[in-house]
């Protein structure tokens, strides 16, 4: 329900303009269980269509689904050295069952790579047997302290792909094809510009060998990691005896992969693009694409207004655009604008008696603002095409925003002005040390999101660290971060 | 990977033959948390079909999805007092949570009536707010003592349906709404035939007023319950203190109404079609609805045998049909054939260089076993009519072996013998005492399955109980159970 009050606008206070934006759209709802969250039907809408979307994408890389245990016996997450010592602080712990202590604790997965590994021990025999790509649909938890909707929250949704393969480069070329697959979401689905790259050690998940990530450009200058890709090398496999016979009879360790996405992109979406007045939501993942209001003061232009509407309805379902037709009574015509522009929805079709005469109606893009009136005839492959230009202004527009938040080649003091002034991305070189790394987040607050791709570094390589002044070993992109 | 030992025959040991069909056909492995399955890609293929249906079904009866936390509060269960009785002991309890013992544990959801009513709550105000029509899709757990693949597992997947009514009679017509649901589900996309009716108290969900339920009979004259529909009454909202203004003004209470079914339908699929060659999957939920095997001995042939195959293959994909072209090489046609027949695949086209020069293909049908050769023109129409007529002739096959396994009128011997023997399902009186139903079961193992629905009720019905000869109350549907 639309409340009359305006939201907090982002200069304001953009961390309580968030939960605002999200409140008022329904997308998400505190729970009575710490730090756990009601994803609501809104924000649970957007969810299934980034499933289906990402779901496809999976699928025509050559994965299958599959779903593997919410338990995980204790004693396995402490086979990988770096993992247990990651994930053992922030798990939910089952202790009792069916009325009794148990023998051994379960814990309730924040990951799952132990409990797959060791199925993928049974499974894997032979080279045949690879390469073995497996992708999973499923919940987690993660006992976190500071909670927040959709970015952080105890329990998540989010999808986990497993893969084993024969050798180094082949789990390596597939880690980068899953970041290459999260980065053509991010951009072509979300309208959310991203940059790729390598995390430092300091930043890696917990038991890989290499770890890539997407990180996205909040519009409070703070960076979201969205998305992770790691090289598991061979650490999981040794950890779980995950062996096979080489096509030349010897035994050896597979390599494997994993990566993941989570309900954690809704956050991304909201901060990426919402405004003063709500929830902006790109055509390609709104639950509704058009919302049709009808406006009419006597029965008999209800009548005519409504077979109008309804008209409409039918046609531009039939073209597969996905129509809502606000048909409440009682409501003004105003009142829905303003519910529905909070609620995100890329394009109104308003409809009167005159519109009706006319045959047209007038259509209002959520951005931009501007309101014109456009003739019936043909409207569906109109909207489309309106569609498709506002999924690739909100990409571009989000892509300006984050370029004039990005700052190359800063010197010491410049990063520090930046970290404590207006925040964004600054691209600078990193003399590669781990004390260096620390002592930077320690006193900005900053840390390296990315050592990007070859595709995001500067022209102009940087040849000293920024922080330290010795020579630099890759440029790497700092932000504060979510 | 396809063994070469042959499964263990239904007639000889049925519940061994149900294991070896899920592992011949790699559906689902046991996991090493106790009672915990994996659903491997085969398996899950099949419960995405499923899900897919479903979760059509439901949006087109106005449903939407959301999701609500995994964790509840041990003292939520307790407050309605029939629900805490029924599911407090199977429980899976969480005591530490990031390293710490929680004040308050919490339960990992059995089924989540407490926490999404307890949101419920918070949501609805006022009858405009009503019917509330929420579905959701999560994985429970229930700590169960004996558990079998995909019937009875301590964690499952499932949907449950949650909703808010302004009136009993509208709860009412939801929860047999959607029973309808769940009966048009098993019999159109399953090919299981069920029967409807009502639970007697003693087998009703532990806090609703009326449970429904579907039954089907498996090979083993054995009754799976395979969905239930519940009427909650005002319990939860009363426990929950769910109410809301009426359009006179007062407040009251509101009506609930619950209903799911689980991965436990891919054990009813099994049991319901599948033969001693292994599973048999009806092509409307299957992963693949024909794969085409090529046949070949010299290069020549290979080449011009492949071309037809993979034109063949793009031809019915673009028509909609799941088609996998069996490239494999170094195995066999023969062995193929056997591990797609294991795999349950309803069509399979065989292409030899002498089918390629008549321009057809050999259909072999998974059920039925006769095999014909059918010309390529047109093969993708012809395709969709075989399937067609496979998914009717399964349902039908099915409904004739449960009427032959069903005995109406029975006397009480003539029960005893039937439980004791062949088993199936015998409608007959039934006074409706508790003592008598309890009675049966500890000396028959045999419960009621429904009070069956106007639809299923014998011709001429009973007058009197059939154990006790007291006047009957209802008829009755008793069989052993799973």
């Amino acid at each position: 329900m639309a409340e009359s009050k305006a939201l907090t606008t982002r200069t304001a206070d953009f961390s309580a303009w968030y939960n605002e934006v999200i409140a008022r759209a329904e997308l998400a709802d505190y729970s009575p269980v710490r730090g756990c969250m009601v994803i609501r039907p809104n924000g649970y809408a957007i969810w299934e269509q980034m499933q289906q979307a990402l779901d496809r994408m999976f699928k025509d890389t050559g994965h299958q689904n599959a779903y593997f245990p919410l338990f995980i016996p204790q004693s396995f997450l402490s086979r990988e050295a770096e993992h247990v010592e990651g994930f053992a602080p922030e798990t939910a712990v089952v202790t009792i069952a069916g009325g009794k202590e148990l023998e051994e604790p379960l814990v309730v997965r924040p990951t799952s790579e132990t409990i797959i590994y060791s199925m993928y021990a049974k499974w894997i025999q032979s080279y045949r047997d690879l390469p073995l790509l497996i992708n999973q649909w499923a919940n987690v938890v993660r006992w976190e302290l500071r909670t927040r909707l959709f970015l952080r929250t105890t329990e998540f949704l989010w999808q986990e792909g497993h893969t084993a393969h024969a050798s180094e480069a082949e789990a390596e070329a597939e880690t980068r094809q899953m970041l290459g697959v999260y980065r053509r979401f991010a951009e072509e689905w979300m309208a959310m510009p991203v940059i790729t790259g390598r995390k430092t050690d300091s930043e890696k998940f917990a038991g890989a060998l290499r770890t890539y990530a997407i990180e996205a450009l909040m519009q409070d200058n703070k960076s979201l990691q969205a998305g992770t890709s790691h090289n598991l090398g061979q650490n999981f496999a040794r950890a779980f005896e995950v062996t096979y016979q080489t096509s030349e009879g010897s035994i050896d360790f597979v390599w494997n992969t994993s990566w993941g996405v989570s309900t954690r992109l809704i956050g991304g979406l909201i901060m990426t693009h919402s405004d003063d007045s709500g929830l902006v939501c790109p055509p390609k993942l709104a639950q509704w694409q058009v919302v049709i209001v009808p406006i009419f003061r006597t029965d008999e232009e209800r009548g005519s207004v409504l077979d109008a509407a309804e008209r409409l309805l039918r046609e531009l379902r039939a073209a597969g655009v996905r129509t809502h037709l606000d048909a409440r009574e009682g409501m003004k015509p105003g009142a829905k604008y303003y519910e529905w522009e909070a609620r995100g929805v890329p394009l109104r079709l308003e409809i009167g008696p005159r519109d009706v005469a006319a045959e047209s109606a007038m259509l209002a893009r959520r951005v931009g603002a501007r309101k014109e009136s456009v003739p019936m005839a043909g409207l569906a492959s109109r909207i489309q095409s309106e569609m498709e230009a506002m999924q690739i202004a909100l990409l571009e527009a989000a892509r300006e925003r984050r370029e004039r938040a990005s700052l190359r080649g800063a010197t010491r003091a410049e990063f520090i002005a930046r970290m404590e002034g207006e925040g964004g991305f600054v691209y600078a070189g990193f003399c590669g040390a781990p004390t260096c790394e620390a002592e930077i987040k320690e006193q900005t607050k900053a840390t390296i999101r990315v050592l990007p791709d070859e595709e995001f570094r500067s022209p102009k390589q940087p040849t000293t660290c920024m922080w330290c002044g010795a020579p630099s070993t890759a440029e790497a992109v700092w932000a504060r971060a979510y």
